[in-house]
């Protein structure tokens, strides 16, 4: 019996441990001060009521035995997976029904998939980054190499055609630097993964953030993109569905590799170590996607924008360097010293808590992250402090 | 760019669309006979109002901001831990809330709990068997050896010594044989773990259906087994859950191999590549562990266990050999023939659908399955034509 031994290769995270370790030690010692939490990657909003009725109508149909449904396809209801191509459809993006599948979320996706490629891969990840790429890879055992983010490309990396790799991460808008990639940018990185004949696991998690016109939404509006690139896509920033659990990946069929279509791989993958998302999460889900649905998620959306926007306009007043606030939920701050360092001072002096940029990668040292999925009087009080700091 | 060459080793599993084909041409050559499928495992009767319930009061709490919940521990929410914990206790067992990790369903977890453990490992799978307990093995490259069920073992094989392996997969009650374990028997493949070193999977999905209180429905019932084995649960056929999709993994502390707390790494796992299960979803499953659940999903089980008495009692009358159909919704029995040839023959003269064993491994060539998860009616209908064939 052996175990797989590139387990003991991950290194422990405690990022988010040591922050409310710290925060809980502020407030023993300043009971008098209220903390305010910028911290953190999760929604406050509640669901939307098209999503609630809908769910609500799911359950009583689960309740009576001429409704009642069992198994699903694993890969999801067509409803759901018709609602999917609609809403690409929008964007100009036009899929078959059999190339969404539906899934418990991104983050389940982006670690699964891995299961259809060799662990010989060579992997490119940006850094700074979410730190599940990473740690998923490490677990498999693959090689990984950095694309590097900086001030200098405003954390958007390009390809490096001196660099090789097979499995290329992409995540736009940015978590944790809020920063999009251009129609442009993605084409450059689409080129690289054709002559490479790599493939993108693109990461549109907060697709819905995209306000400009002019920026990619989805990897599939850049040409040839179908033949190197599967999207990760997730209701939980789009319908604050983070404790609901809903997401979809696209697998075109115009993606092969090694003379394999990967979406019959992964459709593979999918009907034997899954058995489908909910029924009562995927009628939900579909719900978000109708014309009443997509209304109510937009004053959600709008309202983290707004705080965004509050944060953004603080940090211009006060002269710090920032990607993201603009099209993202997150800004991505020049803290002017060491992030924990400026975490610490933040805290003592704000009551401020936000999230050290070298917990998301060695090029994050130096930066800092700030949510704007708070309230917003908690963000416009958070900003005043900082003003007066 | 390699892809994963081991999913070109695996088989295409044709067996539900063949029979699916097979009703097809027969319904439409016989439109007077009404098919009757005994086929499926899947459950028929509704959510019980307890469950629907639950449900319907934790939509409507993530509709309020008060009460929205976004993410929660990967591992599932306390109150769904510790409401397992009492069930174990129930059943003389008694765990920690850390070793039960709330998942969405047993297939998921069979298959990604392999993330654990090296290639390298030997696999023992009985046969005949759940399908992706191969399939998913096949997917890692692992070298695959199979514990025969024979008429001789009544289709419970036990350990021989002389063969050494490192993971050994065991449902009891069985699918797709109804066969259950005893005691002395998991005794003696506990025994045969510990001194191999080896790791138990336990598949525990069709525990509920165990009323001899003589028989283990529960694997840590047998001593050591804390020591040597994983349990895998599902509330899918407990409590009509396919459709809604919640179970529970339980890793013992006590369960270390190369060093390492079994445990932790598959903490690890599902901490980086899952995102837990719905709240709501975990709500009704919590319901579903209260005495108000308990009570509604027995008579459920009663039900489908009713259903298995009146298939064996027809067996019986017309001298079939058969396991299974007493705690447990399955049937296995001899049928004399090639299980394709039986199929059509069966299909030919009653229009009773079943599974051919053959479908489930070599081991099950001449033998057939019959399920107890349809409707009342239609099982007696079924055994009626089956009287007179």
């Amino acid at each position: 019996m052996n175990i797989n031994k590139n387990f003991l290769e991950l290194k422990d995270s405690y990022l988010f441990s040591r922050i409310a370790k710290k925060v809980r030690d502020f407030s023993a010692a300043h009971p008098e001060t209220e903390t305010i939490r910028l911290g953190i990657g999760d929604v406050t909003l509640p669901l939307v009521p098209a999503v609630t009725n809908a769910m609500s109508r799911a359950v009583s149909e689960m309740g009576e035995r001429e409704t009642f449904r069992g198994y699903g396809e694993e890969q999801g209801y067509a409803f759901l997976r018709l609602a999917v191509c609609g809403y690409y459809a929008e964007k100009g993006v036009t899929l078959e029904e059999s190339e969404v599948f539906i899934g418990d979320g991104a983050k389940s996706d982006l670690g699964n998939i891995l299961d259809i490629f060799s662990g010989s891969n060579t992997v490119m990840i940006p850094d700074p980054v979410y730190p599940v790429y990473v740690d998923t890879n490490v677990m498999a055992g693959r090689k990984i190499i950095y694309a590097n983010g900086s001030v200098e490309n405003g954390f958007l990396p390009m390809p490096d055609r001196r660099v090789k790799a097979d499995i290329i991460y992409l995540c736009s808008p940015n978590n944790p630097t809020g920063a999009v990639y251009s129609r442009e940018q993605l084409a450059e990185w689409v080129a690289y993964a054709l002559e490479n004949e790599a493939v993108i696991l693109f990461d549109a998690a907060y697709e819905i953030f995209i306000r400009g016109n002019d920026l990619p939404s989805s990897i599939y509006q850049i040409t040839g993109a179908e033949e190197c690139a599967i999207e990760f896509c997730s209701l939980s920033k789009t319908a604050g569905f983070t404790g609901v659990r809903c997401g979809y990946t696209v697998v075109p069929h115009a993606l092969k590799r090694g003379g394999a279509a990967l979406n019959k791989l992964w459709l593979r993958r999918q009907t034997t170590k899954f058995n489908g998302v909910s029924y009562i999460v995927q009628r939900g889900a579909e719900a978000v996607f109708s014309e009443e649905g997509l209304g109510q998620i937009k004053s959600g959306i709008d309202y983290y924008l707004e705080n965004a926007r509050v944060i953004t306009e603080t940090l211009n007043k006060l002269g710090i360097w920032f990607t993201g606030g603009e099209n993202a939920p997150y800004v991505w701050m020049k803290c002017g010293a060491p992030s924990w360092d400026y975490f610490d001072s933040l805290l003592e002096k704000t009551g401020v808590v936000g999230t050290p940029g070298a917990g998301f990668g060695a090029n994050g040292e130096g930066f800092f992250r700030l949510s704007a999925f708070g309230k917003r009087e908690d963000v416009m009080e958070a900003m005043r402090r900082m003003m007066l700091m």
